[in-house]
């Protein structure tokens, strides 16, 4: 069977059709490469996209689309709540299928090398791919953002691994890497008091002792008048969702707080919604391989 | 895209591995249909195949699976607790992308017709098939099983709807069909009085006033030292999964027996565990759309 790789690119744009549109054209082009999902926000000025497909085809892809976002955007002009230094500032590469996580750090070094080779960007490596554990987290990568990057650059400890050694005027830098799936995942709370979300995020992330691989932040909903516990679940293997759940309900239920919903952001691979139906149902060893369409898939 | 069917032909052969490999041959040669699972089980002495694919294709290989067994199957030698009056005698299709039930009924008589033209048997089409709301009931069509078909068939009211008004002598008859996807599932419970299973068996099924949709019995795991709940849920859209097994828990509990475990028999559709796992995570409007795979396969 056909090796599989999901690219999850990240652009500064989420306001304009036009470019919207002829990104999604970059993305679905090129034959072995699939445009599952976009997602755009106003607000946060961001658009993720899900591409799937065979690597070659996806690196190809993925590179057409940034080439014509880079002609498109233009950073200096740049208004949007989300944190960047790129016009197209995540780029991580999946691995899903007959795929090692070697070979996804391969083609991120593959797609950063020809990003600096043809448009001339300077580009960081990240999480698997990165060469130095220092530069492993996107968020010291990004720390100071486009405005601040310039300064960053100057610093021989942030010189980009490709590239130019300061960031492109309207591009800024691109951060390309490898990484298994990431779940963005929050729940919201029947409370409107910011310092709950807080606790609780305090509570069950990994850097302040909580559950391993969860990141979480709180988040005011003002316009819903709740708050949100926001995470990022790195590896679902792990820590599955419904632990996260769980965990969430358990420490909101201590402060006198009830959850009254959750949401996946993106699309979630089927491993993750199997694991958990099957810890609610008691199905034990209940995994993807026991669905129908993963049969679909894996047969063809 | 293309129209996409399910069928789940069951043999009256779970021992014989030469005659199971012919069969799983005859399911695998077609183009355009898919063998995705065989389960054979030597006590019930009986094979469930699930087949998906273009109707044509998966109707001309569930035939060709027929044609095979009905030529190395003799029942007048079967021995097997599971109940039957045929060597392929239950062959449902199940519509499952771009296909009306309509569809699939017109998919079982063409196949029904064909095993009365080809082979000679006698074929009742049943469920949503059936030309007589009194004949639409499996087990009301298997009542008697094989040793008394011969009688069964002597009365006009069981005149088959194709092939000739006898069962055929170590054949019996086919009954073949149209219906929803059917997701077998059994909860087991730490206690080992069968009349406990029966009293929620009871409190849980459509028959006797329970949940719409569900049918269940009592079975006793002697093995295991446990009873179980078996159910069948005839459309997970009405009753999903998590109810079912919610409502024998709350039955469980009030009788003082805790549930231990649960099993999903065969391939439940990715659908029916996005509801379930939905539900636990309180994600509002969440389905299978929501899911990776889901999206690969609908955008092929």
């Amino acid at each position: 069977m056909d090796k599989l790789v999901e690219c999850v690119p990240n652009f500064s744009e989420g306001r304009d059709k036009a470019v919207l549109r002829g990104i999604t054209e970059m993305l679905s082009y090129v034959k072995g490469a699939q445009l599952l999902d976009c997602s755009a926000d106003p607000d946060h000025n961001r658009s993720v996209f899900t591409v799937l497909g065979e690597p070659e085809a996806v690196c190809e892809a993925v590179f057409k689309a940034t080439s014509f976002a880079f002609r498109h955007i233009d950073l200096s002009w740049h208004e949007g709540e989300h944190p960047y230094i790129g016009v197209a500032d995540v780029i991580p590469f999946v691995p899903y299928r007959n795929m090692t996580m070697a070979e996804a750090v391969q083609l991120a070094e593959t797609l950063g090398q020809k990003l600096a080779d043809k448009i001339h960007i300077p580009v960081y490596l990240y999480e698997e791919a990165a060469r130095d554990p220092r530069r492993k987290n996107l968020a010291d990568i990004r720390r100071g953002g486009f405005d601040g990057l310039e300064e960053k650059m100057a610093d021989p400890f942030w010189k980009p691994d490709f590239g130019p050694c300061a960031p492109h005027p309207t591009f800024g830098a691109a951060v390309v890497g490898a990484r298994w799936f990431l779940i963005a995942y929050n729940v919201n709370l029947n409370c409107n008091n910011i310092n709950v979300a807080k606790e609780i995020a305090k509570k069950i992330r990994q850097s302040s002792g909580g559950l391993p691989h969860v990141k979480a932040i709180a988040i005011d909903l003002a316009g819903k008048n709740m708050v949100q516990v926001s995470c990022n679940l790195t590896d679902y293997r792990v820590t599955p969702i419904h632990v996260v759940f769980e965990a969430i309900k358990k420490e909101a239920a201590a402060l006198g707080v009830e959850v009254v919903a959750s949401e996946i952001i993106g699309l979630p691979p089927m491993a993750a919604i199997a694991q958990t139906a099957g810890h609610y149902l008691e199905l034990p060893g209940f995994t993807a391989a026991d669905i129908l369409e993963d049969r679909m898939l894996n047969s063809e």
